[in-house]
């Protein structure tokens, strides 16, 4: 190969360059899973990558000036066996799905684990997104799980694919964060929760139960369901419990990440032990 | 004037029509404050600008299609007294601001109340936007917000005029529920809450006293601040206290939204003695 594209004042790859080509074909769904890899991007998502155990990074395309304002994470590349290839500005727009590159984009493996693995020992939340069609949304929803503690995504059904480029970004790092699985199969999902020990509850805004008047102290999978249809019947008559975040004024409902950053939450700050209410109140 | 727009059959305007023209510079916020009005798109938001008191629609444009689809609200907007227009699909997507153009748009009366006249007696949960800049954000926040009962939103500082387009759609009629203000002066929103009697907790990422150890079940205002830099110094030396969302997983932080979701409904829930936990545990 005449290119040695780690070595310092080699020539950057061109957007024509074969493997900038390559990498923005992974961009597309069918291509990642073919591939087994997609692209993240920005210095939070490609350090998040690196930093954690579930994040492997093959290859990192970095601008002359990303490459100044990063050098913690070129290094971090380079110390995890990862190929550092300098791009031009161009090259790492043609890489980029968003309106500023941010010049810096890693080309890592798939996260999915086999949904037998994702759940550790004595799991005690876990968020499953049934059929949830948009990746900003999948993303957010992920960022909101990983901050509330959640041992576990699943992503069954119809979801969307979360290596997805708009979901990557809304996740912030939280993708490599928390461990993930996917099955289109999303009565294997609930049953490995079950089968945990986590009592399984839906999101469901017709359903009697009430967030406000149930047991949150109990290890929990919350099941979200299609931002437009919510649940299937056959995932709510599999659940043990329909729960309906009240509302207090006229809205409707809630959209799916704070709907889902309520649940989890609900769950979580229940669960802690940490730092109980200090309040009688 | 020769066209009468309101009788069935007349010719539809165009988007090369005047009143097209004039309604789409209210895309622009110039606009909007100089004409003292906005446009809502799509039934939903149209919807709720003609159920709620605080909603007053000057003229509805629609198309046929969207006529047909929406009998009930061109025959709301006649018993209201508002103009009803007839346009062509160009003239409505001339109007929408959006991919996929709904084919009805109110032009409504701007909303913002007087900041002394923004809270009912005996508020008990307000939500103050400082320097939010996403209209996006703004917009669900004001859907959370009116989920969870509040009072009022006050949009403080260099926010986004909450009549922007995006915020329109992301509060999903939530803007003609929840009474709204505006001031460019931070300080004056809060002390309006103070002098209501209302608890003043700031959401700060790095505050000491975190949310699960808060006496919640007090009559509130949340301060919610910049999507990058947070609330403001001076502002947090002005709340009663400022409260953290405990982290429990890897994730930096939460998002705006979800944020806010977490702490309104927090109070709301405590607030709420209507469905109080039915669990010792």
């Amino acid at each position: 190969m005449s290119e040695n594209t780690t070595r310092p004042g080699a020539e950057p790859f061109t957007q024509r360059s074969p493997r900038v080509v390559a990498a923005r074909r992974l961009t597309r769904r069918a291509e990642r899973e073919k591939a087994g890899r997609f692209l993240a991007e920005g210095a939070n998502a490609v350090g998040a990558a690196l930093a954690g155990e579930r994040g492997l990074v093959h290859e990192l395309f970095v601008t002359a000036d990303a490459a100044e304002a990063n050098p913690e994470l070129v290094s971090a590349a380079r110390a995890a066996g990862a190929r550092v290839s300098p791009v031009t500005d161009r090259a790492a727009a043609a890489l980029s799905e968003t309106v500023t590159p941010q010049g810096i984009v890693a080309v890592c493996e798939l996260l999915g684990r086999s949904l037998d693995a994702v759940l550790p020992p004595a799991a005690r939340l876990v968020a499953v997104l049934v059929d949830v069609a948009d990746p900003g949304n999948a993303g957010t929803v992920i960022r909101v799980a990983d901050a509330a503690g959640a041992d576990a995504v699943i992503l069954a059904g119809d979801s969307v694919d979360p290596h997805n480029g708009k979901c990557v970004r809304a996740s912030a790092g939280s993708l490599f964060h928390v461990p993930l699985a996917r099955t289109r199969d999303a009565h294997a999902a609930l049953e490995v929760c079950r089968a945990a020990g986590l009592r399984l509850f839906g999101a469901d805004g017709y359903a009697k139960t009430g967030l406000d008047s149930l047991a949150l102290d109990v290890p929990a999978a919350w099941v979200f369901g299609n931002e437009a249809h919510g649940l299937p019947g056959r995932i709510l008559e599999s659940v043990d419990e329909g729960v309906r975040i009240p509302i207090y004024g006229q809205a409707e409902s809630l959209n799916l990440a704070t709907a889902a950053a309520v649940c989890l939450y609900g769950s979580a700050m229940a669960l802690s032990p940490a730092e109980r209410r200090s309040s009688g109140g």
